[in-house]
């Protein structure tokens, strides 16, 4: 947890701002003529020529370069289920590094429904006047419907970030890391704990980089074939992880392990269990504010590479490592479906934005200016072989 | 309509812009504790405390000061029935003003249907992010359904601008019209050509004013008793109009009439009709871009105050002189609903913003920086009697 003096500085910067972003014109009004040039009559000449011709409103509109930030405020942060208004000042934040380091115009849209169809349906019919949608704090199973529905029925790209904008992220610490251990993603044994939206993702966006072996537990343990407790969503990451359907706990499953990602609950891991990973273990411990395991005891328990997600620590698994750059170049390059595939070449040219790899420094810093770039410029259409 | 030139010079400037609005950071992110402070983990403190305490998120959030401007795209300026894309501009331009004139952070959400209950539950659904709800260019009748359920749904202020923001500034002009003509709303006769949204709201208020003799007309000629092709809302227009049930067409209205008003079509006025006034006459010509009749000929036919919806020509009755400062005295007064009271107040106090009169001067300009501060101090529930 944020220290109380953190926490109480946090609310008077809060307070002080009443709301964190503003939306301003681009140009300054002065005179009569600017109301006639960009309202009445002015813009009837604007809104006459997009009547006739949609396609250009990317570049006549603000809707080429504004994402909506869309929440149910049902799985906020650590905090759970707090609602609308409560996830508010966290969609505020995002729409700040949206801003910053991709010069994004988002907005928070925050709902008061937590059902799936109608969240789909609200989308759906606010879409018009944005270039993309951006999922956010979401609970699972719900987001993955959410998610999949949106991107059937909307012509412009839809992401939920906590799942494979982490991924994306986790994969190019990976990359390193694994760099460092000498070691092949293909060759490793993978422990994942978490199976919500980011255990999830991540999952997903390691087999397709080419990770073979994985398992994932969430709070009853490792999921196998015998749990007859898992939703159907769980029960599908079966097909891919646990080929050898081992039972049990966490700690069974770290057993032999090469590399141990947490997507779960702080304070979970201990040092024994560190201990029982193969040589050089690599820890990503991304619970969020506290990590599974410390990185000091972690290292003292024979961690080679200890990653978490806070900013306090070297090694951070920062979302805004992605996000900005994903979006940027999805509104840029046209794209309408972010792919894994996409996201695997962004993870590679993330990764190789540090030449010097030290266990300490596996990941570039979020105010690098060479992060938005290097992602974003991924994230495009294959070109079609002749 | 502006001409071709203008025409151009909109085109050129929008398509140089991509867009008029950007959604921006109020302070800069510079350094890692911002991030910490201002998302993951300060953020955390605020979101927990907003959970608690819902009513403080007016200061903790932008949705103290956040409108959501809302336009389903049927009713565009005088173009129609042109849809969301095409209606953005018009949204981003409003926001400008909103901005800029009232320091309000106004967003565009623009609807991707025109069913009144989607409407509705759509802005339902994503008020929680929202201070104020602005619904724009949404044809009648649909608009007076939209509004009156969302007034009843929404615990925050709900207001067409269309409607009442341009009854307001109609009323403050008229008010100083009377003056100069040395009449009395509660003695003159007047005719309001259009019976939309705006023609509505206008005779609701000018009722609410102390106006005793109105006539409207549509497209159709007078609203009288017997005609047979009324839907429910004109119908009940002709409780408070037309009390001696004149029949027939808009020269037959005008005839023996002290104020003509306009919000209907371009060029529907000859010379002819206004000499068919009484005495003195006041001519308010609101139809964009194209007046009902051109101020000149209006004048040469012997009208005594002419009023235009133009910034080219004097006395423009601009919907920027009422949204700006009805929508700040609705936030900073704590105001769900804006009543006719409310407005009639802010009118009377915009009118005296103009100490000498003349004809060619009856109401200020939008750039006047008094405005906003006089009609928002209007808009506020009145003290309790003891």
């Amino acid at each position: 947890m944020p220290s109380t003096d953190f926490s109480k500085r946090a609310l008077l910067a809060h307070k002080a701002l009443r709301g964190k972003i503003e939306i301003v014109p681009k140009v300054r009004v002065r005179r009569a003529t600017d109301l006639s040039l960009y309202y009445s009559p002015g813009v009837g000449a604007v809104s006459s020529f997009l009547a006739q011709n949609p396609e250009q409103s990317k570049t006549y509109t603000m809707r080429g370069n504004t994402v909506a930030i869309v929440s149910d405020g049902s799985a906020v942060l650590g905090l759970g289920n707090i609602g609308p208004i409560a996830a508010l000042p966290v969609m505020e934040g995002k729409a700040m590094f949206f801003k910053r380091f991709a010069n994004i115009d988002a907005f928070p849209i925050v709902l008061s429904t937590q059902n799936v169809g109608e969240i789909v349906e609200t989308v759906v019919r606010i879409a018009p006047g944005f270039g993309g949608v951006n999922l956010e704090d979401i609970a699972a199973p719900r987001c993955f419907e959410v998610e999949a529905e949106l991107r059937k029925r909307l012509p412009i790209p839809v992401f939920h970030d906590d799942q494979h904008g982490t991924a994306m992220v986790v994969l190019a610490g990976l990359l390193n890391a694994l760099r460092i251990a000498k070691k092949k993603l293909d060759a490793v044994r993978i422990v994942i704990a978490g199976a919500g939206a980011a255990g999830q993702a991540i999952e997903e966006l390691l087999l397709r980089a080419g990770a073979k072996y994985m398992i994932m537990t969430d709070s009853k343990g490792i999921l196998s074939k015998d749990r007859s407790d898992l939703n159907g969503f769980k029960r599908k990451l079966l097909e891919t992880t646990n080929p050898e359907n081992i039972r049990g706990t966490l700690g069974e499953a770290m057993a032999d392990a090469d590399i141990f990602i947490g997507v779960s609950k702080g304070g979970t891991v201990t040092p024994p269990l560190i201990r029982r990973m193969r040589p050089d273990p690599i820890v990503f411990a991304l619970a969020n504010p506290i990590p599974e395991i410390m990185p000091n005891e972690a290292k003292k328990a024979g961690a080679l590479v200890v990653a978490t997600g806070r900013s306090d620590f070297p090694n951070q698994i920062n979302n805004c490592l992605g996000f900005p750059g994903i979006f940027r170049g999805a509104l840029d390059h046209g794209v309408r479906d972010v792919t894994d595939s996409m996201l695997v070449g962004a993870a590679i040219k993330l990764s190789k934005l540090i030449p010097s790899l030290r266990p300490d420094n596996i990941i570039p810093s979020a105010f690098d200016e060479r992060v938005v770039k290097a992602v974003a410029s991924a994230i495009r259409e294959p070109r079609k072989s002749t």
